[in-house]
């Protein structure tokens, strides 16, 4: 039985093609869309079909960009002899909004995941390597996520760059901050003890 | 500092606008709409662009229709005498999925809420009366929310249609199925009780 006009239900079923997004999700939405001014609803398509519209890789290090570099290869008050290897973009943004890091990034588009069929030649790691060959870095940080997959591709990473001479370093694991002792896991926990530092 | 090409913050902003999406989940959609096939994305583009395409509303019941009158309404299977007033299209929707009415419905478009300024003009309860009016009805359904809002339009509503030879009913309160009545709240615990039902 169809309980709605055929564009109404196409809406709903494409809205729950997005991730975490359920039938129930997906008609909220869709009648929140169909509620609001329709100039919200079209801006939202428009936006969503023009995503794309000058939009590349950087030839550099692999981010989005509108040019042949991104806004951050192309900074010249970036530090240029740094390059922190993320996973995707989502990791590069969480990373430049603590402003902890001025250096230049390496996109790798992914993790070694050999049940997923994504082994090494899948990712951006040969062309990283490239870069290091090319020009003197003088350190490689390695952010990768703290999972089996972020491991094994952080020491892949690190065994093919380690007969260059470039400090390959990663971020410290241990009790996040703000969290809880008590509730935090044995392997953090452990991470955290073995690396313990001084006040 | 932007960390984005424009068409991308762009997509970032449009997504937050939908309800109970903030900034990260806008993020994580967005990178999940520029990862997938190109195809994907235009076909959400679109439908949301054309959502309303050929889009009004049943003359009859105010539910979405392609035509005059919505798939129900035109429907000749249908009970014809029992009308179900309901809040809005996702309550029709919710009722159908459950199978269990083959009558009509009244679509309200809202609650009764003069701290939003929605008053009883606002909403289709004069087109419900007139329906009552036009023709013989044997029951009308009012299901509406069983919150403070819900109260107080089905009493509003049950006040206006008092004078007319109809039967005026709503759906029970009780314990919610699978529910646990150790956790259900005084109210719905004390309603359960007084409407309490033989074996």
């Amino acid at each position: 039985m169809k309980y709605l006009p055929e564009s109404i239900e196409r809406l709903i079923e494409e809205l729950r093609t997005l991730p975490g997004v359920g039938q129930k999700t997906a008609e909220r939405l869709a009648f929140w869309l169909l509620k609001n001014p329709d100039q919200n609803r079209l801006n939202l398509g428009e936006a969503i079909l023009k995503a794309k519209e000058g939009v590349g890789f950087c030839e550099n290090c692999f981010h989005f960009a509108d040019d042949q570099l991104c806004s951050i290869c192309s900074d010249s008050n970036r530090e240029k002899d740094v390059i922190c290897v993320v996973e995707d973009q989502l990791d590069l943004i969480a990373i430049e909004k603590t402003g902890v890091y001025r250096g230049l990034f390496h996109v790798l588009g992914g993790l070694i995941s050999p049940l997923d069929g994504i082994g090494p030649s899948k990712l951006k790691i040969a062309e990283l390597e490239q870069r290091v060959v090319s020009r003197n870095f003088s350190e490689i940080i390695i952010a990768l996520n703290p999972t089996l997959e972020g491991e094994a591709t952080s020491v892949h990473i690190q065994q093919r760059l380690k007969m260059y001479p470039v400090k390959i370093t990663r971020p410290a694991r241990g009790l996040p901050v703000g969290g809880d002792l008590e509730y935090t896991d044995e392997n953090t926990l452990k991470k955290a003890f073995e690396s313990r530092i001084g006040f």
